[in-house]
């Protein structure tokens, strides 16, 4: 019998921890859940025969090294911060790690470690990072082995709610990280745009979104994601003339977003001054010149050319910037205010569903032919425990763990999901649960 | 007979240098420079009697040490992040210190062990800081003994080019650091207004500059200074209605700075890709969208709102941003090309002579009456080597560290000149020299 430790219980684990133990009897596994929360954890188990739950403090490295001693693989579900003390645990008792975490420089150091030890340390399996490494390099390679020459490749990501569900004026709730939401973005992007690189400073961003369809689903306006640039590496595109890699939104976010960051309220530099008992109205007049004569609504319109019926100025007076009320924080900074704030308005509901949606573009040269070409998928949420997030990131990692319990991947050290002996078994299963891309081409 | 130790002997020290020669008869004191160049030190000295030079690397922590013990006050012209070692050995060898740096948290944390050594370290003793305090004190205290009650204060700096050399559009020269040029309000600003806390990020902080006249000198515009609200506690200001505290530029200089802003070319974080061999107007480019039919020029145009034929627009030209010459820089970040660029175009010519401008704007009522006051003072530089920076800064410091070693400063501890028993004998000293403030002020 085999040991599966799955670390983290929360909302993205449920899709995760359900195929593991549906799975648990067929491959001679034992499941065990470990979250701070040992309620919690035992609920994701929901006392399946196969399966078991434990509290586990990760700081305590005590029991975290025990429980992962007795074990065979360890996924690690904990924020993307926690998983370096986990993978050198993982090294030390030889037990292969899956997670869906960017690997962090900390983890990168493990490399040598973790060969010398002949264990697996999977990193970037989830859904963005993970199931777009997959998908796109499972294009490039098959494109490459055709001997097409690619000019350009843009991915896209979105975390979404589902039409259905899609009923604010935003057309955005949260679906997994609020605090994320408000800083995304900051620090700038850069890329390369028709053999030209680019960079957008944090506080032109949101103005320099592009237009994307999906077949089926409409619109949406995608604005660029950090480093564009190590893409080159990772999917072996050093020639490509424009690579970019963005985030989805539907059409009107990024204009109303942006008049947050224009006025300076996404910071997470300092903590705002005479916080306990401020109202958002008070707090959005902090960031607009001082006059006696105007309302903060005018004063937000002259500040950002906004026409007073216009949608984006809707936007924020739906999103309650200039209610009296009191905030209710004691301290801190400007981006805590707003994620707060978004956390009231862009509340998923007991019946929300959320929706993922990937989207490649891309440009290749073949046989003296040129072709644009795009490669879309789309996956919704059952419902609000069962979401689109969830399945995603869960069935590539808990995949990834079966492949690996099961010999069928066998590379050791750090791996991310950019070769075709991990994506292949991958990409096929995951089409079996549904999470599958639709093509088009098209000779330009 | 008493050991004066200078540390460092750049640009701004040959005022202070030179005071300190002059008084060394009289106070019978012995004048020793090192700087990392020995014959800098040696040139600064120029053969007095009463002076010598050494070379020093303040990281050699053995000679440090070997210079501080023998002597019994040390000016410490450094860098402001190298202050903390020669404070800690100061400390160490019971010797008193001064600088016209800002206490950084790494000094700050000496004031017991500073006490407790019998040690005075005088810091902020420069210009700005330095002047301002004691400028803003002054005039603070005496409102306070007639029992005004003080509504607004704000205090702007410039370091500027005199009239007679203010001969290029941006009417702007490099007279100080030219890094701090570029990096200028980063990480945006805070102030309060008439009651209400006010924040800039920095990507709106110029182009919320206000006009100010200084009587004889014309106009001026003023910027934001990080964060103004510390002052409250430094200056006992805490009802006041309304504080700032600015850096003055002549007018048109922040319209045209704020176009390097929007456009992200100020930004330090990240290394410019393939920097080698790029020319100025490829750098530029790479903030603008990609577009075959368009010159840069155009594009700039556009994505700014610029006329063609607008001041700010010439500025822009005049600077050289769209010259198609190679920088000439291997690596670095936007930051430091920029810095490259300004360092030529804005350089002093050998007969260029500079300018300090300092201006306290403040409210008061008095006896039920409602007073607006304004006290200013510039110093023009006399040549390139007797530059008004240096005289300010170097006086300042020169003149407190002869009131350090007569015994008429003789607080101990970490000071800032905000008492009067510090800048009461300084700014009279100062007035000797013609740094002098003008008073006027009218009731409202």
């Amino acid at each position: 019998m085999k040991n599966v430790l799955v670390i983290g219980a929360g909302r993205s684990t449920t899709e995760l921890i359900h195929y593991l133990l549906t799975k648990a009897t067929e491959h001679d596994w034992h499941v065990k859940v470990a979250d701070r929360d040992a309620e919690l954890a035992a609920r994701r188990v929901a006392g399946a025969e196969r399966g078991s739950a434990v509290g586990l403090d990760v700081s305590d490295l005590g029991a975290l090294h025990g429980l992962i001693k007795e074990s065979d693989l360890v996924v690690s579900m904990l924020p993307a911060h926690m998983h370096a003390p986990v993978a050198e645990g993982c090294i030390h008792h030889r037990t292969h790690f899956v997670s869906a975490s960017y690997v962090s420089p900390e983890v990168r150091s493990l490399q040598e470690a973790a060969e010398r030890s002949d264990v697996t340390l999977l990193c970037e399996m989830g859904v963005d990072p993970g199931i777009d490494h997959m998908s796109a390099m499972e294009r490039l390679d098959q494109l490459r082995s055709s001997d097409a020459k690619i000019t350009r490749f843009e991915t896209f990501t979105g975390g979404l709610v589902a039409p259905q569900s899609d009923d604010n004026p935003w057309r955005y709730k949260i679906t997994w990280n609020s605090r994320n939401v408000v800083l995304a973005g900051q620090g700038g992007v850069r890329f390369k745009h028709h053999g030209r690189y680019k960079y957008i400073p944090y506080h032109k961003l949101f103005s320099r979104y592009e237009i994307l369809e999906v077949p089926g689903y409409g619109k949406f306006e995608g604005y660029a994601n950090r480093d564009s640039l190590k893409y080159r590496h990772h999917y072996g595109l050093f020639d490509v003339d424009t690579i970019y890699r963005g985030t989805l939104r539907r059409p009107g976010f990024c204009a109303a977003w942006d008049c947050l960051v224009q006025l300076g309220a996404t910071d997470d530099g300092y903590q705002v001054e005479e916080l306990d008992g401020m109202s958002y109205r008070q707090f959005i007049n902090s960031y607009l010149r001082w006059d006696e004569a105007m309302s903060v609504e005018l004063k937000v319109q002259a500040a950002l050319r906004l026409e007073p019926n216009s949608e984006t100025f809707e936007r924020l007076v739906w999103l309650g910037l200039f209610e009296d009320r009191p905030i209710g924080l004691k301290t801190g900074t400007p981006a805590q205010v707003l994620q707060k704030l978004i956390e009231e308005k862009w509340q998923m509901g007991p019946d929300d569903k959320d929706m993922i949606v990937m989207l490649h573009e891309y440009d290749y040269e073949l046989g003296g032919e040129k072709w644009k070409a795009q490669s879309s998928m789309v996956t919704l949420g059952r419902d609000s425990e069962h979401t689109a997030m969830a399945k995603t990131v869960g069935l590539a990692a808990a995949i990834s763990a079966k492949l690996i319990l099961t010999g069928v991947i066998d590379r050791r050290g750090i791996l991310i999901p950019t070769s075709p002996h991990v994506y292949g078994p991958v990409l096929a299963e995951l089409r079996e649960h549904d999470i599958e891309f639709r093509e088009q081409a098209q000779r330009v």
